[in-house]
């Protein structure tokens, strides 16, 4: 494997004694991996990561370096994020260089920030080398740009991992409704049909095009284009696996010409991606 | 110079016939260049950039490649969005590998929507390479995570270089004042002022906490941080310069514990902080 570029950027070089770089890994394709994230995990000596990262990504990493999977199991619940604070910090205080290897951002909807708080009041260095979102990239491979100043000027990331209601969530989906803007919703496959309705119910148009993309930027990427309206039973019908992104905005219409990743000298793949309206 | 990694990806290699490769040149450190985006450079024939370019980023081209700058230049008015479209075909059409390298994400607040629909329409085959966005690394460069469960589940980004009430605004600045998440305003400096003024009209509270960050992940990465109610007086005082973002929201707060860019090891430019409250 050739060592990753290394651009004269003044802060590249980690300092030698316990220290943590919370490295975004990127939406899946690996060349969205940065090139600072990528010498991070060439100078390792542990790398804790989630399941949503590439294999290729940890490719990077040093023969010595040793690789802990701290993702969801298949079929077991996520270690707590408490159990994987105090790892980060037990693994850096000998003098190591910890990479925490996050899916997308370490920022944005990451838990970076809680990873970052914990090493702080334990005093352990840290720095945050951000990734490439899924949310702007998923959509960006399906050819859908979340803002074009043609048709918005406004994107909102919202979680949809609690539905519409829910006694814990924070997200108020009447006020999302009145947003005129593209709408990205991650992990929210599972309550695509309470947050469709939701949507509904506080204004938004059943005719505004909405898109479901699984997988984003990896080879198997698959959209679904429909519309608000319709977007509960192309969740229910189309057996949509995570990871996926859902775009609800008028964006979603310029897919219909800007769809390169679909394209033949790409994947070939057209047989994959359904049209439903 | 050294060549940029190669991952063992499937996708990377550029056909040799007429192409475009609208990459993201990310935020300003040159690090948060991806490999793909590395890659694409370095074979590319012809790259436009623009202004907001980092120079390094532009040391990973060939030294044959052909550099034509198409921004904005100081006291002129930046090329029509036409005029840069046109020449993107044209220096194509012959054959070459044409990297379109734009500032942050090609496809959030990047016209690369429409740079992509002009090649679309004359049968110029693309790609996009998406980019890491200013509107999540400049802040997290701040130490302020644009999500955190903790304290909000969205994130809206939103243009700010209208101000509101301008008659080709698209933005509906009472939805966004309605939204209990983070906002994350690009382009906003100038319009600070009003900005403030119809988020506080719109309803959300004068104590909601704004930071101001300047530069961006560059070394002169300033930030200051005040409240919704203090904005406009801050942006007047404070003479600030573009790019920057602004950030209003309960999570820069959390800056207070998660500055890792100014701690003395990073920068020592902690005098360059303003704190205004």
């Amino acid at each position: 494997m050739p060592q990753p570029a290394r651009p004269r950027t003044h802060r590249i070089s980690p300092p030698s004694a316990a220290w943590v770089s919370l490295v975004g890994a990127g939406p899946g394709d690996p060349g969205l991996m940065t090139l600072k994230g990528a010498e991070r995990l060439g100078a390792a000596d542990v790398v804790l990561y989630d399941r949503l990262v590439h294999p290729e990504v940890l490719e990077l990493t040093a023969p010595e370096a040793a690789l802990i999977h701290v993702g969801k199991a298949a079929g077991r619940p996520s270690p707590a994020q408490e159990a994987v604070n105090e790892r980060l910090i037990a693994l850096a205080r000998p003098g190591r260089l910890v990479v925490r290897l996050k899916g997308g951002d370490p920022f944005l909807f990451g838990r970076g920030g809680e990873e970052a708080a914990a090493l702080a009041r334990a005093g352990v260095p840290f720095e945050v080398v951000p990734g490439v979102t899924s949310a702007v990239a998923a959509p960006a491979y399906a050819g859908i740009p979340v803002t074009d100043r043609r048709v918005t000027s406004s994107v909102t990331f919202v979680s949809g991992h609690l539905p519409p209601g829910h006694p814990d969530s924070q997200v108020d989906w009447s006020a999302m409704a009145a947003i005129e803007g593209t709408l990205v919703i991650l992990m929210g496959v599972r309550n695509a049909g309470s947050i469709a309705a939701a949507l509904l119910t506080g204004g938004r148009a059943a005719t505004t095009p909405a898109a479901i993309v699984e997988s984003g930027t990896y080879d198997h990427q698959r959209t679904s284009v429909s519309t608000l309206g319709d977007l509960a039973s192309v969740a229910a019908a189309g057996r949509v696996s995570s990871p996926a992104v859902i775009v609800v905005g008028e964006v979603v219409d310029l897919r219909a010409s800007l769809a390169w990743f679909d394209a033949p000298q790409h994947t070939g793949s057209s047989a994959e991606v359904m049209r439903v309206s």
